[in-house]
């Protein structure tokens, strides 16, 4: 390990409602690069917060405030039912605009796409988000190019991905990008994941009735 | 929805140095049931407890320790790093083998097979672990019939999935034994997840060199 290379800072946004496997499935992927990154869970106030499952079983804790995280080079926006709330919370929206500002890269997993569309960030950029919530979401960024099929869409520093566990995937194409493919195929054998390394790969665009 | 019908108890075991998708992503597929099923973690103490990615990011929450939780219905024991130590604490196997042998159903993911191996439950029964760490749960459990090639396997009422995100394809396999395979496949649909629903598949097992 070279000790003159800091580590990433990836900084995750936790808020009431946030879908579990939208932020845990990449903190996983993450989370196996900790010789080269870190993670910090980000929020409006530090503590436990209520998944969209509820609060029993299933809260996520938030380390530091947008306020007193150091800059991140990963800002990591999960969606959930919360998102449905949050996305009238200027607070919230100004902390992501700013956080993702800054950022090196920005993923988004589900309606997370939703929050990002929001702080007129990914205005004229492609991205996707879940496909059962699309027509919900696109009313949210109506100068998005939403893209209906992708398993993720990348466009400059902005990592889309479709619903829940599409974030596995886009994460992996993240670490790809950054660390190279070899670890990104490494992470994925490491969580007994098959990675569909293909973005165009999408079947639940169908199911969902958006593609014939 | 028939108010004389209880709901299931899920009982998700915490434990410092837990993986986080082996937790996860079984309690995203339960959460997807919240109309039948209710979710408790279960730990030795209440609070925050470290996941097998350290303390920043990656924190879960135990809502009740084994004493005071109800019986549940269905218990899910996660691996990850900590299970190394974990096999050697008493107090634990102890509750989880009071808890697991009154249990309708037990599921665990990855190395939690060799927490569920120590408490004896599973002796003469097949399970199997993740690949890469099989040499090693093997000794944890030398009366267990260990399965080196399966994504999941399930004997009476144990399901032993694979390494960390095979934990997704046993809960389906699960939901789909209590609540029926329509309701497994809209829960895989909701989570844009594409189910392995084949329990012999499993690239990791030559990945990993177990067979040829």
């Amino acid at each position: 390990m070279n000790p003159t290379v800091p580590k990433l800072i990836v900084g995750a946004v936790l808020f009431e409602g946030f879908e579990l496997l939208d932020l845990y499935g990449p903190l996983q992927i993450f989370g196996l690069n900790k010789d080269k990154l870190e993670v910090v869970t980000l929020g409006l106030r530090v503590g436990e917060v209520a998944s969209n499952h509820g609060k029993a079983g299933s809260r996520g804790v938030i380390d530091q405030t947008f306020t007193d995280s150091p800059a991140v080079d990963v800002l990591l926006i999960p969606g959930g039912f919360g998102t449905r709330k949050k996305v009238d919370n200027a607070t919230l929206l100004d902390a992501i605009r700013t956080t993702a500002g800054r950022a090196t890269y920005v993923i988004t997993v589900c309606t997370g796409s939703a929050l990002l569309a929001r702080t007129g960030l990914s205005d004229g950029k492609r991205a996707t988000s879940n496909k059962q919530a699309l027509k919900w979401v696109i009313t949210q960024g109506p100068k998005v190019m939403w893209v209906p099929e992708a398993r993720w869409v990348e466009d400059g520093k902005f990592f889309t991905a479709s619903g829940v566990s599409a974030g596995l995937d886009a994460t992996l194409a993240l670490v790809a990008k950054i660390f190279g493919r070899e670890r990104a195929l490494s992470n994925a054998e490491g969580s007994e994941y098959e990675w569909h390394e293909d973005p165009t790969w999408d079947p639940f665009a169908k199911l969902a009735g958006l593609v014939p």
